[in-house]
Formats: C-alpha cells, structure tokens, sequence
C-alpha cells in the first residue's frame, strides 16, 4: 500500500474541523471540563518508525479509559489465561458504569475495558507489585518510548473526590469476593491510571506494540506472546467502546480503545496505530470528531480488517 | 500463504473427534433433537473457487440462526441504512431471546442477529416483498449457487408450534411501534428461515460473497457495496455469537454466525469462507466442537484478522 | 361510629373538583379517550344497605383492571391456594406491563393484579369453565346485584385492536409453560373483562362481600371464606394500584383496586365500599382525582386499618 | 374481645417448636451463626400495660433490621414529609440488599426498610443530630422503656468487617447526590443500629408507641402524629419484609417489621404489638418458625386489619 497518510490526515482534520461544537467535554471533574473543546489533533506511528500529526498532536491530555489497555496488557502479561477467572471478555451492552449486569453475574465485570474489569485487573495488579502506581507509569513510559509521561495531580486528586461509582463498584465486587486487596489502595492506583498525561504521538506509539506482535519496538521487549496480541486486539475490536463498540466496529472497523479525555486510539495490525484527540464527547462518551475522523480515515485509505 | 487446507481441516477434525459427547443436541424441538449427535462435517470454499472438506459436509442440516445472515444481507441492500431506524447495530450482552433490553430500549433489538432484530428484518422484508418466503430461500440458493436448497416442513411446523417466545418478541415489539405487518405473516416468514436445509459446503460457498467485497462471484451479482459488505463483516464480529461473541473474536478472531442446528460458518476476508457442523452445542448455544475448530484453524493456520 | 356519609362524600366532592385538568384521560384506544374528563362519580355502600352517593355515580365506564378483582375471586373460589402455584402474591416494583420480571422469575407472575397475573387467572378460568365470557359476567352481576350490567363490544375491539403488551405476555409465559389454554381463547375472555361497564353504585356493591367476611349480601352466597376473603383484602393493600400500591397504603390506608378507566374502590372491611370514578389518570395510571378524594375519606372520617 | 393471649401463645409455641431444624440461621457473620438455633421466643405487649409471654422471651439477641423501623421514626418524627425527597415508600420488588432498582431510579431507594433506604435515613439523621450512634439507642430505650439496651459491639465490628455490600449501596448513592455526609460516618451509624440487642419483651414494648397513635404510653411522649403513625404502619405493611412483604400481609394481615436476627415484630393498631424470636431463617431471610406463628395468632385470635 502506497498511501500519504500526512495528506490523509491533513485532508480529515480539515473535513472534520466543523463538527466541533456539536459535542460536549466531560465535566464531571474541572480539570476535564477546563480543556479547551477546540483542540483536535492527529498522530500515526508506523510500524516502520515513521510518525505523522496534525494539529495539537503534541499537547498532553488526560488519557483516562485509554489507560485501560495498559493495565490489561501488564495483567494479562504475568496472569495469561488466569485472568479470565477474575473477569469476562463479552461486551458490556450497558454503559460503561452499570452495576446491574455486575450484579447478575455474581460479581465478575464484562470485560477489562469497563471500569468493573478495569478495577478487578488493578486489583491483580496490586496482588503481585509492590508499587502500582509507578508500574503502570513506567509500563506506559516504555511502550510510548517517553520517560516524561506522568501522572497529573490535580485529575487524580479529582478523580477520587468525585469517584464514588468507582467505590461502589469495588465494594460490591468484594461483596462477591471478587477483591482481594485493600479497597482505597486499589481505588488510589485506578484514580491515578486516569490521570496520565499523554500526547497523541505518545499514544500511537504506545500501542504500537499490538501493531507488531506483542513486541515493543523501541525496546524488543516481547509484552504480549502473538497470540496474547490477538486476542487483546479482537477484545478492543468487541470492547473498546462501552456500549458504542458495535457502532465502532460498524462504522470504522478496527481494534480501538476510547477515554472521556476526548482521545482515541486504533490500530492495523502490522502496519499502524493512530490516535485522534478531541475533547467533545457523543452522547456515549466517545470523542464525536474522533470517530468521525476514524471513520473517515478507512473509508480514505480503504485499509480495514473487514 | 501456502496453506495445505486439506491437510489443515483433516488435522483439526482428528484433532477434535474427541469433544464429541460433551455438549447437548438442541432439544426444544424433535426434528433437531433427532439429529445424530455423532455428525460432523467441515468445508471450506476459497474466492479462487476450491472446495476442502471432511466429514459429514455433504449432509444437510437446519441452519437455524446463520439464515439471520441472509436476512439481514437482503434487507440491507434494499434498505442501506434506513434499516438502522429500526434496529440498532451493538451487541447484546444478554441471551439471544431476552425481552429485558427490548424493554429498555423501547422495542428496538440491539442487533439484526438476536431473534428480535431478525423478527424486525423480516418485518422489512415483508413491506417490499410479495412472497418473503419464497424470495429468501432464493436468495440463499443464488449465493450458494446451488438450486436443491430447501425448506424442511417438519422443522418449520415444529418451529411455529413452540414459538411462543418469538411470538412474544413480536408481540412486544409491535406494541412499541416498531412492527408494521400482519404478526402472523411475520412468524410464518420466520420460521420457514429457520427451517433452510444446507450442508457444509452450501454454507462456505454461500459466504463467499462477503469475502468477496460484496459480489457472488457464482453469477457477478453485487449484494452489498464494498463498504456495506466491510459493515456485515463487522456486525457478524461482534454480533454473530450471542452472548458468546467476544469469547469467539478473543480465541478464533474471525466474522461468523452460528446457529442452534451445530452450524458456524467464519470468513476471512479476501480469502475464504469456513463452515463447520457438529450438532452438540455448548451452554450459549453455539456448536461446541464447531467453536474449537474454528479456534484450532486460526491457530494452526496463523490466519487472523487481527 | 357516626359519620354522616353524605355530607363527606359532599365535602370531599366539592374540596377536589377543582383538581380536574391536572391529569390524563387514558388514550391508548379511542372509546376511552373520548370519555369527558369532567365527569366525576362517588358512591358509598354500607354493609347494612345504604347507598350514598354524589356527582355522576350513576354513569357507567369502563372497569378496566377493577375486573381483576372480580376474576381473582372467581378463580379462588374455585382452585383455592393450587391458585399459589401459578401466579406470586408479592407487590411487582414495576409496571402493570412489565415483561422484566416475569423473565428473571420464569413466566411466573407477581400478584394477580398486573395484566401477567390476570392472564393466568383467565388462563385457570378457562380451564374450569366453558363459557368463561359469560361467566365472569354473570358473576359480576351478582355481586353488583344488577343484571343489566353488561360488556360495551366497542371497548372489547379496541383492546383486541391494541392489545399486543398482552399478546406478548400471555405468549412469553406460555414459552415458560404457564400458559395451557388456546392463546386467542384466553386474549378474548380478558380483553371482554377490561370492557365491562359500570356505575360507581354498581362498583361500589358488588365489593361489599370482600366487606362482608366473603358472603355476597344480595344472595347469601358464600364467595370465599372468611380466611380466603382477609387474604384477598390484603393482596390488594399490597398489589391494587401497580406501582403506586405503597403510595395509596401511605396515603389512603385501605385495600382497593384501580383501573385505568378512572374507576377505584376501597373497603373498610365490616363497614363499607367506596367508589370514585375520575377519568383522568396521573402518571402511575391512577385516577389522580380517585386517588386524592380517597386521602381525604380516610381523614375526615378518621377510618383506617391502621 | 376477651382473648386469654397467655394461652394463645403457648398454644403456638407448642406447635410450631417442630419447625425448628427447617430454616437456616443467617451466617455470614460469626456473631450470628454462633446463637443457638434452638432458641425460640414470644412476647405479647398490651396498650393495656399486660406482658405475655414464653420461651426465650427474656433472651437478648440482634435486632438488625427491626432497627430499621426505631431509625424511620426517629427521621420521620423530625423531617416530616421532606422525608420523602429522599426515599421512596413502595415496595422493592427485589432482594433487600439489590441494587438493581437504585440504578434505574436514580439512586431513590424504594423505601426506608431496604437497606439503601436506611442508609439515606441515616445520612438524614447525621444532618440533624451530633452524636447519631448514641440518640438512636437511647431513642430505643425510651421506647422499650428499658435504659439497659446496648449495641453488641462485636456484632458492630463484625458487620463493619463485612459490609462491602452496604458500602456499595451509600457510595453508589452519593454517586446520584443522595448522601450528603461523610460514608465512613453513615456506615458506623448503620452498622451498630445492626448491633442493637433487645428481648422479645423490649421489642414489643417498643413498638407500642405505633399501637398508641403515636405516643410513648410509658413516657406520654408523642413519637409520630397520629396520621403519620397510620402512615408509619402501612409502610411496614407494604414493606416490612422484603420481598416476602406480599406474602406476610397475605398469610398474617399485621404491619410488621423482620430482621435478619430471627425477630419479627407485628403490631394490631389499638391493642397490642407482638414479637417473636426464632433464628432460623427461610429462603427470604425471614425467621422461618415466627412467619407461622404469626399466621397462627392471627389465625387463632381472628383479629386481622383485614
């Protein structure tokens, strides 16, 4: 495939500039509602090493639910197929919050890219590290090839002041005995997930290692085994979304993780991973020029899975 | 890829015999509950116009819910994306008869491959079609190229004499609005799909076109748009496996539909089309032997579309 | 006890008058949406004989659900507590239509008191009874002591026309084998049951056996036991008014039952019924007027079991 | 009526002690697994100022839920109907600890004698009163007129050691802006109100107040007004005992209020509150032996509200 992605993308961001406007920031904490909704960038890192952005592709933001995808590769990694004892891998079909399916199903969360499964996989993670929070940002660090990415205070310091769904959430699970450590260590470390801070070069980079294998090229470090990669990626493809993810598979039809920071990321297998950033969000909680512009950009390039 | 399929098929089909005895024949209604638990038939059709098989894949069988798949492909290229006013395009998350979500969501099924949406389907069907019955075994006998296919009475009888839950499903839906033709007709359509006999290799051939960007390679015909077949490839990712969907994308990785007769049929796009028969079904009703296939058949042939 | 009946029911008429226009006529079928929103009916009948009334208590309307109670008592008389095996006796928490819980708790109805439960008591009628139309009919006359109260075929049709919700039901609990007579029989007796037409006189009579320890007055008949007609009282405290049966306990204090046509009922057991017809229904689909005229019976004469 | 009640309950006693062996006492924690499930208590207390009683009458044990009624009271007496901003008063429908009904209602809980309605009430008393852990014991003793009620405070701990799933309920709450103090306060609040320990003669002293209109008979204090009073009663009625609250209204036709401890306390307006203590629970979390005995004495006596 011969295809000028800085033409491509340059071409979507100019289409899709007008759509904002029509969304809404997340406000449940200020330090989300403070960012401003006109900022729309694009970043593509090859596997191949090449990088192409657009716009405001160097400005940091909150990753949010992105950071899911970290945690459930750094889980995933050291527990393989054990981890499916502690949670499910069928989409949620509920928002991404909902107590009522934990409920039916005594406890085990959808899948680990809701915050119930992301909560039991910090719960995993606390279980053989001894320091989470560093972790998971020295996890992010190597696999964005940034050891600049940090944690922004004040998000996570609202993250927890505001984050009593999150609470209830993990009480209820250890109700079920699906909790194993202490619930404000486990609620700390996820507050703190939330709060990275990353561009979108940083994040196309980042998820490059499920571009190629499971390996991260920047270090050859091997994460996830190749099979290990497939089927996070066919867990994004079902999962990434909450309740949107089969409209995103519809509409674009790639693996990709979403976060109400108004950032998302997808990828080719064995070519590619983009991240758009935009921080109005659809009524799902979806960065709404972002999934415009991910559809747009299969629809240019004629690249799917499908 | 030079695959030996043959080698390939003969090898997961040895490999698999043994499962057999482990999952439950459909027994709601006699004419499945008699099939021989023992069948077992695997075929694949390839866009270069080979044909592997094993096993019982010449023998016909009730095809049950991959007909939704039929369905869905006829009223979607008379209505494009009118049709996603009247049923939405995500998954589940709940059994594939549940009234619960229709409820919810005011009489609008979660995706055209659960009983509802399908119901819905053939609703459309009805609005612009004089002989529903008669149009959609064409239809089937068109893209498998084969001219034989057939209703089977005794299983539509059976069908329409325990139907009470689709008939509930309709029922209910009509109530909100969302049904406009006679229920009875409806039902009558229904059925008869359920009862559509094919065998293994009917099945792959009959999916070609949906690894063929759209067209029946058999007569030339374009079903679907190139961007409309990418779509039902997608719908079938995270749809075509009830409340199994993400267990089948996290360890086979491929598009498909199954029904309750032990049939899935998977496709790789640009590439092939898969089918699989064992009558033996797991506790979500998909094909237990058909599941391990399939997974076996990516693992082995490193295929994947992600 | 002395209370003069008819200067309350006079004060109580002229306080709640003006509340006329704050509510909705029921619209779902055109014979009762026509129905004059002004009209408003109160009528007392005493165990010892006395009739009092006020306002249009003669102008018969369309019982709707208050029949439930009728058929409950006729089914009770008959099959006793077997009845318990069919149908729950627990408050719903949803509403009258709901198809939610009757799917987690398997086909089996809340109380007989929601469409559900009154379908299963039609369901048992039809099994004991040839002419189950006419039956309940007849049974209604006796208790009401009028033969001319009879079925207005009008309102019968238009439920026929809309009644899918119940379609639904009544197919839904046959798929769970709660259900054993023909589904056309069983949708035709109750739909008749929802068109009987009577005055708030009529209504108010025909419950005095529930006052009267199960003895129908008029004739000395014995509808149920002491025992069974205590047991009646208490199930509709608790299931008369769907969602809001918690609401008229907090309020109101007395057992009684409502239907949509803005017809309730109340008894003070060993003392008297009352009936209150206003057409216009608040948001629980409760006459808003009824509800209020009946709050303020119990507190201007001070009665309460309570 | 001239009813010999010391024969009364000692004819229950006698032959309902067989039952004993058939439920099961509540045993997630130690505390209450430990009592002896032999124990079996009756207490008869008279507006009059007799006590009846037999058995283990005199033996103190946890009161847990009963507390529930002592705590709405204590709101109710002071927030009057602003009360019900809060909380809702109609029967759950569900499991008393669901939370299923809260997340579709916005985090309302149905009543206040689910738990989730406890919390909030005793959020409410936090907003009104210093030292909530001590005005509520002392509210009970006045009551019982007994200044020797205590909290267990092993039982306490115990709960507090357990509690993930009420933890669940007030975060969840919060979530909605339905908790407005500190949780950790609330949840100590909650649980030793759990700890409470009285005899069956205390509770049913306690209770009298709700016999009396209102008023402390010992301390000629007025708790309630007599409307709230009747309205403190029909909620026990609709919603004293779970999801059994139907049942015990059809089967025993008394306002009543159960904990999972064994005791239950039932009350006739104007004459008498009841309590029995019998730890084995049935499948509702309800004491098995004090559920028929119940219905005995109602049966036996013949006075029901009904």
């Amino acid at each position: 495939m011969n295809i000028d992605y800085q033409s491509c993308i340059t071409e979507i961001y100019n289409e899709t500039r007008s759509l904002i406007g029509q969304g809404k920031v997340a406000n449940y904490i200020p330090a989300l509602a403070e960012v401003n909704p006109e900022c729309y960038g694009i970043a593509i890192a090859t596997l191949t090493g090449e990088i192409y952005k657009i716009g405001n592709a160097d400005i940091e933001f909150s990753i949010q639910s992105i950071s899911k995808v970290f945690l459930f590769a750094r889980v995933f990694k050291v527990l393989g197929d054990e981890l499916w004892t502690r949670v499910d891998r069928e989409p949620s079909g509920s928002a991404f919050n909902s107590l009522v399916q934990l409920e039916s199903e005594n406890g085990i969360p959808r899948n680990p890219f809701i915050n119930a499964g992301a909560l039991v996989a910090t719960d995993c993670l606390l279980s053989f590290c001894k320091n989470p929070i560093e972790d998971i940002l020295y996890f992010a660090r190597n696999l964005a090839d940034n050891q600049k990415i940090h944690y922004d205070s004040r998000i996570v310091n609202s993250e927890r002041a505001t984050g009593f769904r999150n609470a209830a959430l993990v009480n209820f699970m250890k109700s079920f005995g699906n909790i194993h450590n202490d619930i404000d260590s486990i609620l700390d470390a996820y507050f703190h997930q939330c709060g990275i801070m990353m561009n979108c070069v940083d994040l196309a980079k980042s998820f490059l290692f499920l571009v190629n294998g499971g390996i991260n090229s920047f270090n050859d470090e091997q994460i996830l085994t190749r099979s290990q990669t497939k089927r996070a990626n066919a867990l994004m493809q079902t999962c990434g979304f909450y309740d949107e993810s089969g409209e995103f598979a519809f509409c674009v039809g790639l693996p990709g993780k979403s976060g109400v920071g108004g950032g998302i990321v997808a990828i080719i297998p064995g070519l590619l991973a983009i991240c758009v950033w935009a921080p109005e969000l659809n009524s799902h909680g979806n960065s709404l020029v972002g999934m415009r512009a991910l559809e747009l950009f299969t629809t240019k390039t004629g690249i799917s899975i499908f």
